[in-house]
């Protein structure tokens, strides 16, 4: 029997997949998963390989303990726990991206914090907290492979939606692929102009008040739903 | 009957779309209008989408309240408001772009003012004057989607021609619409452009004389033609 | 009778068009010329048209007035007079680009002189004079329309390659269409590597030792060669 | 008879000019280099043409002083030697590109040294030594075309594996083509996020614990063949 609503998701998340890649927030590493819409206790996301070549084959479903199913040949990444954790840790969020945007690595190795300065960005929150498993793991090689460390991160971002990672990257958490896509995007623009602006003197950033009531609208179906049918189209998916 | 006229004004719209999507003006969101040419009471706009998708089918004509006219299915964009206040405060404005180009942005949350540094940036004027709309509505979700608001945007750009919008964007406001498109290009070009001749010292701008001069010849039918064909044919509408 | 040393130039100079678009370096305005190379007292160069879209049929002759040969419909640029003049100045110079490359800018509006500061860039000569035609002539349009003005910017090039115009842009003289084309690329490729330097710390520039031998190198067959096949091919002329 | 292993290492080496190309480390100038698989002492390169042009035709085998097997109409590149002494001085190593990537030259012009700031960069090494040629050779061409220049460039590399030249470019040697394809591209990309984060403030690097460990981990099979596949479908060798 065919499965309308998982066959749409996949659909979905291997055009995800390609937009990250198209607008440079994903490369040759780097991934975006979605939650399995009818088991919550299980989530999607590519086999190894890079964003831009995901097809629906490398797609697997895993376990909220990084385990896949029916993997065959496919060899998993070797940070699918940074997802299964996060799954496990927080039932409201059904897509995850885990990206190296390079725009934002300067936030992550510096006292500045993230921190919105134009409308689009008030989806960011008031501030992005930054993560390091240095304190809790010492070195390390720096990727998140094990389930002791894939918690400390999920942790760290709390009840929030975005986090910086040490001399790493950034992890984006939301409730559906439109609105992960959409705020990876953004978090990559808003790191860009807030240097821009940071250099030019003092900057005035976007209000407690007015992040939540722009995160509101930005997040509604309406400038999502735009938002991915651009990108899409832009990505090669256009009429599809 | 072919109303030939309405048909050239409506099959440029078109295009000023994809080619403000195409410089990187206008990308998931923001919006391109144009003046009905024969009633100076209606306007142009297209239906919510992305200006690098929008087609013919997509125009609508509206009122200078923002009412359109046989929407269909076809959803207004909640925005549109802005564009039916400043024609409607400014007869001599045919055309008007209103966007989110990410170099202009650092200009519109700290105290640098934007002001032209090399020639075709003569079309700016002496300034870009900033807009902010919590001195009079306080906190918001960011959006120009009531009167009262566009009112206050109107006036803000006074008879000038650019305005920014504080954490926003900017909007640009002309005689036609390769004027309006130039100026848009024009504007982000010499953000980018002032923002590294200002990291390096002090700035010669180009003086009050400069600018009365050379915007005029700037904004003559040869210059203004030249660069409308050149857009259109990267944006791929070469021979068409 | 066929003229294939012309031909071979005019292929050539639609050619230099097209790469100068396609690095950016030319856009909507701007313009690459070539003199005659059987009367010296002659030159090519498009009728007003961006150099993305130049074809032969553009080409018009010239003489060192700026008076073209049988222009038919076509209209010259308005700054063709900038060519004409520094032809009629520099018996040694063969081919001369006009441009507003946006780096190059802030080199052009504030106290800091371009400098090479990499091996390719010695091809610029110790440091890029600025002209500026207010001293001579006060407040203008900024465009070099009358001979007078291209006099002094004739003048201000003296006897080297490159000139800066203050809040304008520059002109490349040289010997040829891929010197000519090869010098306005480094040029801007210069202003971005200095202006990146220049706000790290202090700068070790190429020595006048450097900057003879090397350009001397750089300005041999070998390398304008390579780089001119290279440059053709970018901008769609593989193979032709 | 078929020699499959050279081949395959030649179409590869085709390949990696061509990513190398179009990533934009190399572009007219610059070159990339594969040891025999058969004979440690002779090593494949193009002979005279940019990389994006180069196809296997172009190829010519070298001994470890830089002469050509039966070049033909042939001619090596200028800096051939460069190649040639690396390999002799260094056994370990198979695989080398010399290259002008735009955002590594500030730091072979200042006293900045490059460091990696995030994770992939850590196969850098600590911090990237930068060699000039001047203290030994005075004023020069600046280009390395004789072997006692050639020399002292393998000297300075040590046992390292990147080194920068001043005012001219950098060098990346590793064991394979993958290996170096990655880290040319990874060297440019870090010298961009160090630039940006060194303009914000104090910046944490990666600890030479976190160098070691994480250098290891990407220079493995898996990440280096994700990568590879990636960087060869968005040259245009997907799916060859």
């Amino acid at each position: 029997m065919t499965d309308r609503t998982l066959d749409a998701l996949l659909a979905d998340l291997v055009i995800a997949n390609r937009i990250l890649a198209h607008e440079g927030v994903l490369d040759d590493f780097g991934h975006v998963s979605a939650r399995d819409p009818h088991d919550p206790s299980r989530f999607w996301l590519s086999a190894s390989r890079s964003p831009e070549l995901v097809s629906r084959a490398d797609l697997l479903r895993f376990d909220l303990d990084g385990r896949p199913e029916d993997p065959g040949q496919r060899r998993p990444y070797l940070e699918t726990i940074v997802h299964a954790r996060l799954y496990a840790a927080r039932p409201d969020v059904r897509a995850i991206v885990h990206h190296h945007a390079r725009a934002v690595l300067p936030f992550t190795v510096t006292k500045r914090p993230l921190r919105p300065v134009f409308h689009l960005a008030a989806v960011l929150g008031e501030a992005v907290p930054v993560w390091d498993s240095v304190p809790e793991f010492g070195d390390t090689a720096m990727i998140i492979a094990d389930g002791a460390v894939a918690d400390s991160h999920a942790r760290a971002m709390g009840g929030g939606n975005s986090l910086l990672l040490r001399g790493h990257g950034a992890t984006n958490a939301e409730a559906g692929l439109a609105a992960v896509t959409f705020v990876a995007v953004t978090l990559r623009d808003n790191a860009e102009v807030q240097a821009a602006a940071e250099a030019m003197g003092e900057v005035q950033y976007l209000s407690p008040g007015e992040i939540a009531l722009t995160a509101k609208m930005q997040m509604g179906e309406r400038p999502l739903s735009r938002s991915w049918e651009y990108r899409r189209a832009r990505a090669g998916f256009a009429g599809l």
